[in-house]
């Protein structure tokens, strides 16, 4: 089954918003077997988005709409698709009068102009929203499927989950296409090419590689008639990886530099408190944001300014000795915070970000009572890249460490 | 001139990646003049691209693609452009030099896939990469503008800004386009489009209201053939906006929550501590990754759990008396990082936030020694709305409590 994509909304041809939804559903559609070639964003404008529609049907059987669904003038999704399928709307008074039940208990009034949430098509059947006001459409006709769904991504999501996946899981012909990423670190892209191009021309699986903010990833992708055929070829392909890139790989599919380290944590027993500077804040909800993070990770502090460093307990003299960011003093940030918070590990991260060159360097400091450790990187690009990048260096190098730790038990 | 954005990558289309330089592109192309109908994205696929990008010949005058330009096998843009304008790829001898200087001196060897990065076609004028490895193409051919710019999004920006824009400022020819966004909170969608519906039926300017995390905004865009024109267009709607949504703005364009309360902070020159305990440490670093954030904002601190609220210095038995996410907790809170950090004012946010019944509750205490106040608010979604809603409704009511202090004055 070949599926396309189409965002709705001149929000995001305006750049106002970025679409998250595609990559969201991009990711769920091979797991039913399903192909994605194509992703077409139209505007509030019915006859392009008709035009648009038009074309997915001809080279799609599945299409999928996001967004357009609001109450307000400009929402014509619901217009387009029954322009598509040739269908008239109309209100659909049981659900009019649900809507209308649910916008009392949560706004205290019924905006009119909700009623155009309530229309449908005959085609049409209408998938329910828990978190909204805007029903979700499921459109079966010579044999296409069209499937609107809300902009807002949550609400999105959920319908996808209840509604869609069951539904879609009936539909699936033949075999399913899985992947699986394979993470790497402190690697050129073109140098990870090269080293795995003894493997990288078989046709299934394949393998791609792409930049992200924390190191190369290869992405693995097998097609099977069977889930197990499909698994088997991928974790052959990923064992090749690993013999080629060792040390390099650091993680697969949804870990994270953080949940790398977390788990780490974990196995030892361990608690990690953080005190930052320059990456205001980044560092503590990077880690913090993690699944399960509250078993080993205590707490963070962030200090903007050397008033708020000296408040924490950093002595005053080695900020005065050393200057304000040093790597003397990430290692008081690290004790500091280590000691504040009541942990077996801290981590301090400070550093220099100039937006203005575009360059800076982040200095890490690492504490236990059985290690205490530094580390210096330098860092390019914008200020957000830069603060992300100190960070990930941060928890590759406290990786690095529970590591060797690891070993030496 | 229309445009259309052609964003290049299999990583798109199974969703490792989300496409967020379309949304750059998309935000800056109105200020030449010039229009963004459609963005389609296409994967690793040459025939799958030449036909995307045959159809963008046909209805745009100016293409602009991104991604695709790295050094590996499924970097076929390049490629795909030469079979577009029918021209063959050859390698630039000088390029190649420059590239491999480049190379060595970042990585101290010189891969030889990166060749391919120094490929070029007649038509096609290169554009340099202070960032990366991959040039852009400029290629002008047939009263046609194909513009290849690479996907990392750094480089992909600084492209645009230094050898892109200067090129383009030639190009536009008739009127510009201005967009102004008016942001609201704690309206519904409909109620917003019922309350500006006397003002939304023009043409020019044209108004649009779409939900974000922090609230509705309404976006007013204005055509003119002089910029003072739209400029004046804008203004003029603003105001009608302003008078009927009154209280219920609270920023614009790039305003964001954190950066309102910063500018009210700073009026009266206090400075400000932060605690959270269930946002994770996405309230301190939403408040410091604003610009000038320093100047008011001294840190904050993250207590993951009970310790390390009492190692903090929360008294235990307001945790043991009223429970260990209460209101009573989120004043205490608050007084201990105005009490730490040694500033005017503290926020305190602590709360329940349950993902499997996607509800929850935040509680909000603010502490100075003007005032003493707490909020509480109902939360729905999933883990990551409800953080953020949390995160924003800390704000706006310290917004609002700044607001009435200042009129008090």
């Amino acid at each position: 089954m070949k599926a396309e994509l189409i965002p709705v909304g001149t929000e995001i041809l305006l750049g106002n918003i970025v679409d998250t939804n595609s990559s969201f559903l991009a990711n769920q559609l091979p797991l039913l077997g399903i192909d994605l070639y194509f992703i077409s964003t139209a505007g509030d404008n019915q006859r392009r988005l008709v035009d648009t529609l038009n074309r997915a049907w001809n080279r799609a059987d599945l299409i999928i709409t996001t967004g357009g669904l609001g109450p307000t003038q400009d929402d014509i999704t619901r217009e387009a698709i029954g322009e598509l399928v040739n269908e008239d709307l109309k209100v659909d008074e049981k659900l009019w009068q649900e809507l209308q039940e649910l916008l009392r208990r949560y706004l205290g009034e019924v905006p009119h102009s909700n009623i155009r949430q309530a229309t449908t098509i005959p085609s049409a059947q209408v998938m329910p929203n828990r978190m909204g006001t805007a029903p979700g459409w499921w459109v079966e006709k010579d044999d296409h499927i069209v499937i609107a769904l809300p902009g807002p991504s949550d609400e999105m999501k959920m319908m996808w989950q209840e509604s869609v996946v069951p539904k879609l899981e009936g539909k699936a012909t033949k075999g399913i296409i899985l992947s699986r990423v394979v993470k790497t670190f402190r690697l050129a892209e073109a140098k990870v090419d090269e080293m795995v191009s003894p493997i990288s021309k078989l046709s299934n699986p394949t393998l791609a590689t792409y930049i992200n903010p924390d190191g190369v990833y290869l992405r693995i992708t097998a097609k099977g008639n069977e889930k197990t055929e499909a698994q088997r070829l991928i974790a052959q392909s990923e064992q090749q990886i690993r013999d080629i890139l060792a040390a390099y790989v650091w993680g697969v599919d949804d870990d994270t530099p953080g949940s790398v380290v977390g788990q780490l944590l974990g196995g030892k027993s361990w608690s990690l408190a953080t005190m930052e500077s320059c990456t205001e804040g980044l560092l503590c909800s990077t880690i913090a944001g993690g699944r399960e993070s509250c078993v080993y990770f205590k707490g963070g502090l962030l200090a903007s300014c050397d008033e708020a460093k000296i408040a924490c307990g950093v002595d005053a003299a080695i900020i005065d000795g050393y200057g304000k960011e040093s790597i003397q003093v990430a290692r008081a940030m690290a004790d500091t915070a280590r000691r504040n918070l009541k942990t077996n590990v801290g981590l301090g991260v400070g550093g220099n970000i100039d937006s203005e060159t575009n360059s800076g360097e982040a200095f890490i400091g690492l504490s236990s009572d059985e290690f205490e450790t530094t580390f210096t990187h330098k860092l390019r690009g914008n200020r957000s890249r830069m603060k992300q990048r100190a960070v990930h260096a941060a928890l590759f190098d406290l990786r690095k460490i529970l590591l060797e730790e690891v070993q030496c038990i």
